[in-house]
């Protein structure tokens, strides 16, 4: 089977409540702008891409009801507005709210009300679409590099958190990968960390392993560097919330140390990641500041105590993992690219596989 | 205050139940070989040198009570038995089963019951001692060592597991050197990993440097690699289940990882160790059997699911740091050695701090 995290019919949505797994596989009904703020706000989707998704689609199951009346500007204005407060650091959301204002806003120039209502439900459903094709290039690019790179028939992937159809429109970044090896017959074993302190890793990757039929096995984070020496792992793979001009990357916290290890074995290190979370703006990791989250994630585990009273926590949410250790390449819709390489393939001035 | 995991006084014993922490603080009265052994068995008290001590002390204090009548050789041998075989793959309740039971068949042969029972209990008291002394030792091997290595007033050591007073009959091995340094004034900081999946760190570590006062931060294992270089680590201690001749040593798994994290950033790395931890009868690591332990460690914590059902679990109890990255050295009760000058130091041919 594919796991279908959103399930998109023109007027209809429903998305995989994640806050329910692993335990509980139940979709629920999206038949709002409300209903898809209430969803991202309680986190039943998570993920930048997915939430930006779910956002729209939401915004687009409403329209065709049609809603927004005569008035249909400032509805999307509107509606666009609540959706990107509901997780506001979340950067996809704004960036798709803002590209679709700017288009709503010229259409509306040259279109009558339902005209216009069709034009911004199409631009909508071409945006879920675009994100799935984005994401099967990125996977068929990166599972090809891989190939091409190693003598062997079968391929063992090592990944980190969560990247899969649970956290994109669907397919996935470095799981999407996986996912081509897999469609391809040549993935051996796909290795995934338990990815404390949120568990992404145990809670939906192993999920999405097992309900795609990938031959997959959970460690914890701190066997990662056995399994390079012990499990034959061919290349690790992540995602990326970040990647700066110089090709630095930030990551679920814990992705610098496996990128230390994969050096240390000489296993090829890879970052998937769409164009839309390239950031050229800035120059280097050292301008991206680490979030730190509550204590909480790591002494409690399902309202349950699991430290020491009293104890001091550092909880950083990612790390910055610096070029040098990227040594397979970044992934994207584009093709596979050096951190070298990767300013002037985004700018146009390099293709490549 | 220090903490007490084993509270002995002639003729009576308690310990620190281990199965509530971190959230109680109870201490169990241990009055028999039969207390003891249920004590082991159900996991009050763990960590290798813990459980011998305990063991044999719950025999000395049945011994005070007039137990064993006249044929006292058959009552300690019976005694030793049964609690070896509470939990029979710790190797150091074994150990000091055999040296007791030839001190006790060679006493027998000159000493008349009172005489060799007070003999017996000689040596089971002086064993506690002999044990804590060597811990101390350890400790201030291990902080003088770090101490003269840098040029910084105060001292920040991250650390993996548990190793301090609940592990140990007190004062600890790699938490002893930490205690160490707290008593010189000298530590800054400890960073202490959760030690996934069986969480030592958070539960066991944490709770002894609350109790203690040490200044300390729980992470996890994944942000070891960080805290190296955004927090000014200056070294990483480490204790052993076996080091071997070559100085490869087994310890709890994720401790390769920090091995090779602190390479990569030039940090030193230490196991701290009792030479009776070490066993030159193997050559190298490579010779070291890695236990494998049961999939519900990383799928349930607390006996609450936090893993997708279905999915594969690789669970290694520990791995093999080999010698070339423990660069700071093996720090043991004779002094702190490097691993290629452990065999020699061992064996009485080189003496050194």
């Amino acid at each position: 089977m594919t796991l279908e995290a959103i399930r998109y019919r023109p007027g209809s949505l429903q998305i995989l409540n994640q806050l329910l797994l692993p335990h509980e596989t139940v979709y629920d009904e999206i038949r709002s702008v409300r209903d898809g703020y209430e969803a991202i706000k309680s986190m039943k989707v998570r993920g930048a891409p997915a939430i930006a998704i779910v956002g729209c689609l939401s915004l687009a199951v409403e329209l065709r009801g049609g809603a927004g009346g005569d008035d249909l500007v400032s509805f999307i204005r509107d509606s666009l507005c609540h959706l990107t407060s509901a997780r506001p650091t979340a950067v996809n959301m704004g960036r798709a709210a803002r590209e679709l204002m700017e288009f709503t806003e010229n259409e509306s120039m040259e279109k009558n009300t339902e005209p216009l209502r069709d034009s911004v439900i199409g631009w909508i459903e071409e945006m879920l679409e675009r994100d799935v094709n984005d994401n099967k290039k990125i996977g068929n690019y990166g599972a090809q590099h891989i190939l091409s790179g190693v003598p062997r028939d079968s391929i063992t992937i090592l990944t980190h958190c969560n990247t899969g159809s649970l956290a994109t429109a669907g397919y996935g970044t470095a799981l999407g990968v996986v996912r081509s090896l897999h469609a391809l017959g040549r993935l051996k074993r796909l290795y995934c960390t338990e990815t404390r302190p949120y568990n992404q890793g145990a809670r939906l990757t192993a999920y999405e392993a097992v309900a795609e039929g990938f031959p997959a096995t959970l460690i914890t984070d701190s066997m990662a560097a056995l399994a390079m020496r012990e499990k034959g792992i061919t290349a690790v793979v992540v995602g990326a919330d970040r990647v700066v001009a110089n090709g630095d990357t930030a990551n679920k916290v814990g992705t610098y140390q496996l990128a230390i290890a994969a050096k240390h074995h000489g296993i090829p290190f890879y970052v998937a990641a769409p164009s839309t979370s390239c950031d050229l703006s800035l120059e280097s990791g050292r301008d991206i500041v680490i979030e730190e989250r509550p204590a909480q994630e790591l002494t409690s585990i399902n309202g349950v105590p699991v430290a020491a009273p009293g104890i001091d926590v550092w909880n950083p949410a990612f790390d910055v993992t610096p070029h040098q250790l990227i040594t397979g390449g970044i992934i994207t819709e584009l093709g596979v690219f050096l951190p070298s390489e990767l300013q002037a393939a985004l700018t146009g001035r390099l293709t490549a596989l």
